[in-house]
């Protein structure tokens, strides 16, 4: 199982704190020692960092933890393989564009049967199952008859659905500007604005007072596997929903009924 | 104008002696300040950096030049902008999935009239003339009814003619394999192999000695918009050169006639 990390923002802001506990756990603390990825979103444009290195050890992992790079939206994920050999191929996030925007993918859990999902326009590079899901979801968005923000919210709710029912589907995905989020089994989430507090990292002893890198507008929300701060308050998502973000704001958000 | 850098390699090898020079170009020793990006494919993964500093500051840049990531083929660009603004988007190599392999694209040079190139089923996600020269050639590819080396290596002299007619056009394109080189007006080449010698970087003190690196069955070409060392023999290309390459070996040249 891997670990997954995103953000939304209001005001590009950056990742350095959680994604410190991210990499801890990719190969230190966790045993996500399968190579770890980093999208971030500036606009529409996309910097994306892999290395099928522990992100612990990953000398690429070491600068963005150490690096401020500002971002709107970021998905991050280390690996813990099952599916699929340790190599850069299959290290999250996945990219593909789509009417002209990059959309940018990762995915905790297991599936059944991901490689009889019907091949469409998108095809995998890799030979991970999450690959092959996203693919798979890239292609039915691309087939879409008509095109709307509302159709593509329905068609990613069906997807989530779907691919849920083949085993343990937990992703984030994301075109720069929206943020999809859907909890299959864990996921958790919190908001930061004013008030804005200080909060310690669960993993090690790293501490940040938010109020000294914060406007009074500020609104971030960051959403982890496990909660990655100890003195938040974290909210647990429920298995089967389904988040849509956009600048650091919940937009929808609906509870779809998985297949026992 | 930018500078284009690419290599392609039999072994897995690392690019970061002719980075160092490139990156001094990026900003320092060179006016290409605009950003830069680097993709490195090992198989079929891609690792690619981008980044809207200047190489010459970008903290990103410096780590690629002192971290030994070995690749087969890479292909780096620094971006002195004409034709877009300078920001992530605009910033190559671009990307994009097609067949189950990474495609990778750089361009030096500008186009008149890149706008109205046929939409098809790629599109820009940035506003560069290079980008949407880069979607239409992909989109050719993709509309090809047929799909054989030969016939993509003959869309590719289709599109690099149709293309240098509309301006200046140097680029190089990879899916990790095979890599293309496009000479519209200005690019350079060398291999080095067996017996391998010392080499001084022409921007900065900066020698290696390629014996201490290699086995005697090394193959190694490397391409740059300028020769960037003084004491190898770099060949000019003859504008309206293609060339195919694949495991640092020429599989392939031809000399296609350029409009005037």
């Amino acid at each position: 199982m891997c670990q997954l990390l995103a953000m939304s923002a209001n005001t590009p802001t950056d990742i350095q704190f959680s994604f410190a506990a991210l990499r801890l756990r990719g190969g230190q603390v966790g045993p996500h020692r399968d190579g770890f990825g980093l999208g971030l979103f500036r606009s529409q444009g996309l910097m994306c960092f892999h290395d099928d290195l522990p992100a612990s050890e990953s000398e690429i992992a070491h600068l963005l933890q150490h690096l401020p790079l500002k971002a709107m939206v970021a998905i991050g994920h280390i690996r813990q393989a099952n599916v699929g050999e340790v190599n850069l191929a299959n290290t999250h996030p996945f990219v593909r564009e789509w009417q002209g925007r990059q959309w940018c993918f990762a995915h905790n859990g297991q599936l059944t049967g991901a490689g009889e999902l019907a091949r469409g326009h998108f095809v995998p590079v890799g030979t991970t199952d999450s690959e092959q899901a996203f693919c798979w979801l890239m292609s039915r968005l691309k087939a879409l008859p008509e095109l709307n923000k509302l159709n593509i919210w329905h068609e990613i709710q069906y997807a989530c659905q779907h691919l849920a029912a083949m085993g343990v589907f937990n992703m984030m995905l994301s075109n720069g500007e929206d943020l999809f989020v859907f909890c299959g089994s864990k996921l958790h989430y919190l908001v930061r604005q004013a008030p804005f507090g200080k909060a310690s990292l669960l993993d090690c002893d790293l501490q940040i007072d938010f109020k000294q890198h914060t406007t009074i507008n500020d609104r971030v929300a960051i959403m982890a596997t496990e909660p990655l701060t100890q003195d938040e308050s974290w909210h647990a998502m429920q298995p089967g929903c389904l988040q849509w973000w956009r600048q650091g704001q919940l937009i929808q958000e609906v509870v779809l009924p998985l297949a026992m």
